[in-house]
């Protein structure tokens, strides 16, 4: 057992090359925030920026500011930030919409180029708004195709010549799990079939490369570890040679060729541009872009470092003085298969977390039992684990979480 | 001819029950603003509340925001202010997605009620991104419908039992003219046609009784008259008659009977919330929701009244002192079919509209050469509409609008 204590915890903050990226985020005050893997925290940046887009660019200038604020290029602008997180192309990825509506547009895309298969894999522990995109669109054209749900780790057994396409989510957001990305893609691929992953628990979480898994397509998520705010637009990647062939679905003025001719018949833009669809959420989309800029000067291996040890820190001061409270590990005890959060299955997981955000631990449930924890190395230290455990330790030592008030069910847990 | 002068409208400006309104928007300094048509103007409440949302919502209390602040109810609470203005109950309409995206999920419900029937009619100057998404939806569907663009006087004349949906914008883009929706509506479904209106140069610029005129479906915008800020969320209507037998193609978490649950299979929410898809958009849509309470104590027959009067006064002023500049009226002449913009074409008009916006009034131009101007009367006055007139009679009277500078094309005209 490694020995811990709080003055090494602080000497680890002192020596964390990323130390100083947690002074540009505006973090809750009197709380451990665990929670950045459902919405990331608030670039101190990005509140100075919305305000100037909507007193500015929207207040004073209004129309004339989708060029003179370059409005109308956001969604490419932004896309090429992210394209750099995820190792794809600065022309591969754009953000627009929702994550549940890229799926739809890329999965409705592949179906197209795959005509002749009918089967669509995905895993049963899948997000489950992407198995419900993928229920829906398949209702919607008719029922010819089929969707296989299938364990997390069967999806190679159910790779064959009527897939049209694998559909899965690169990190678990239950179990903080991943898979090999490109492994799995060139096994899909070496059938014929293409593949679509869902980054939401990835980007910027841990170094992703879609380029070099030769990726299909992609969709993710701007509010967790892009930390782009609420409901923050989504993002889409096409592999370049893709490009041509693949056509949206949602075919909107924004994806058309030339928008502002106003002709009656669509075009298809070239390249990625056609993936969008309508007008961008302008005040949204500026406070991802924003946001963004945090990760600039961020080496991903240098994070992805500091995510290994957070978590690994998080199991191992759990297991040591929590041990006899009934928490079992629900994600990978292995680090190079496991993302940047941490899930413990309990039994009486909900009352415990809610007493833990009482007490200041922000973590979430997933039911039926699981306490998870997101442990985003741009503003969460060494020191927020130690205190962080403490405040469990205490809560389930004095049994705090069996107080009425814990067990009361929210709208949104 | 009706006598004009300064003084009269500064009488008119006294006199208008709406005049205060003006005072709630923060208005473009030195500037006449005709464009509401395209970007409604900022409401000063908005700059405080989206400032809050991002400081207090977001970086303070994160996610337990989506009950504290109630996020989660945003689409359903933004739905009701908007079903107020557009004759609909508080439970059919819900704020989502883009106009675009609306449109695709309301026809693909429809001609999946419809099936059997073919064909969708829609008008030839309907407003592109319209006309595009039909086109892709037809596409994606596999070709077996077609969609026939008519003339816009014509409408009628298409409809026989092949008709699966007639999809209109209920006030033109491009000419401000509007179709008589209650009519139209019964004529269709009179023949088994299911209608789709789009609202987008309606809501919030005149009254609209879409349960009045029995409509079907209907979606529309929600950063013109509505104010919400640029790419603003848009809305979706689905009359309660419809409510159970509309499947949204786009099944996404937030439309689901128990988006929480994390079910493994979809399962629509009663009513008008299956047509959510993925998370909101929190800032923009708080944007909107704040934006939408300038409309609280407004009656939409005094604000209708104004705008006949502001257009009719814009009308009479150009063809009284713009006479001999070529000018014509693109515009119904007759204000009971005329929505609150006046559009004139001229062959210079994409000159002419940079050098006025050049000299502080704002309108727009539409290819190939429509000078377009948006009247909204919650900030638009009698005076600003003389002082709009005579600026435009300098550039005119001075070929101003000759100068270089102003034949110079930019990204977004």
């Amino acid at each position: 057992m490694v020995s811990h204590s709080l003055e090494k915890m602080k000497d680890l903050d002192r020596k964390d090359p990323l130390r100083e990226k947690r002074k540009e985020f505006s973090l809750p005050k009197g709380k451990i925030y665990l929670d950045g893997n459902s919405l990331g925290c608030l670039p101190k940046a990005t509140v100075t920026r919305v305000n100037d887009v909507v007193t500015w660019e929207w207040g004073e200038d209004l129309i004339t500011s989708w060029n003179k604020a370059e409005w109308i290029n956001l969604p490419a602008r932004v896309g090429e930030q992210i394209a750099r997180l995820i190792g794809a192309k600065a022309d591969e990825v754009v953000a627009a919409d929702s994550t549940s509506v890229n799926l739809f547009k890329v999965l409705s895309a592949a179906l197209k180029m795959q005509s002749g298969r009918t089967k669509i894999i995905s895993e049963k522990g899948n997000f489950p708004t992407d198995l419900y995109m993928m229920q829906g669109l398949i209702e919607q054209l008719g029922g010819q195709h089929e969707l296989v749900m299938v364990d997390d780790d069967k999806v190679l057994d159910h790779l064959d010549d009527d897939v049209a396409v694998l559909s899965l989510t690169h990190v678990n957001y239950k179990s903080g799990q991943f898979y090999d990305m490109a492994a799995i893609t060139k096994a899909a691929q070496d059938k014929g079939i293409m593949v679509i992953w869902d980054l939401s628990h990835s980007a910027g979480a841990l170094p992703v490369d879609l380029n070099g898994a030769n990726a299909d397509f992609a969709v993710g998520c701007g509010y967790k570890y892009l930390n782009g705010g609420p409901g923050a637009p989504a993002f889409l990647y096409v592999a370049s040679r893709h490009h041509d062939k693949a056509q949206p679905p949602l075919s909107g003025w924004m994806g058309h060729a030339a928008p502002f001719e106003f002709d009656r018949d669509y075009r298809p833009a070239d390249g990625i541009k056609r993936h969008l669809c309508g007008t961008p959420p302008v005040i949204g989309m500026s406070a991802l872009e924003e946001s963004l800029k945090v990760f600039d000067d961020v080496d991903m291996k240098k994070l992805r470092k500091k995510s290994v040890a957070l978590t690994d820190l998080f199991i191992a001061l759990v297991e040591e003085k929590c041990a006899d409270y009934g928490f079992e590990l629900a994600s990978p005890r292995e680090a190079s298969v496991r993302g940047s959060q941490v899930s413990f299955s309990h039994k009486d997981g909900f009352a415990i977390m809610q007493a833990l955000i009482d007490h200041g631990v922000v973590g979430d449930f997933r039911a039926p039992d699981i306490v998870r924890f997101g442990f985003t190395p741009l503003y969460v230290g060494y020191e927020d684990v130690w205190n962080a455990v403490l405040i469990l330790e205490k809560i389930m030592k004095k049994d705090i979480w069996k107080q009425d008030k814990y067990h009361v069910k929210s709208a949104v847990t």
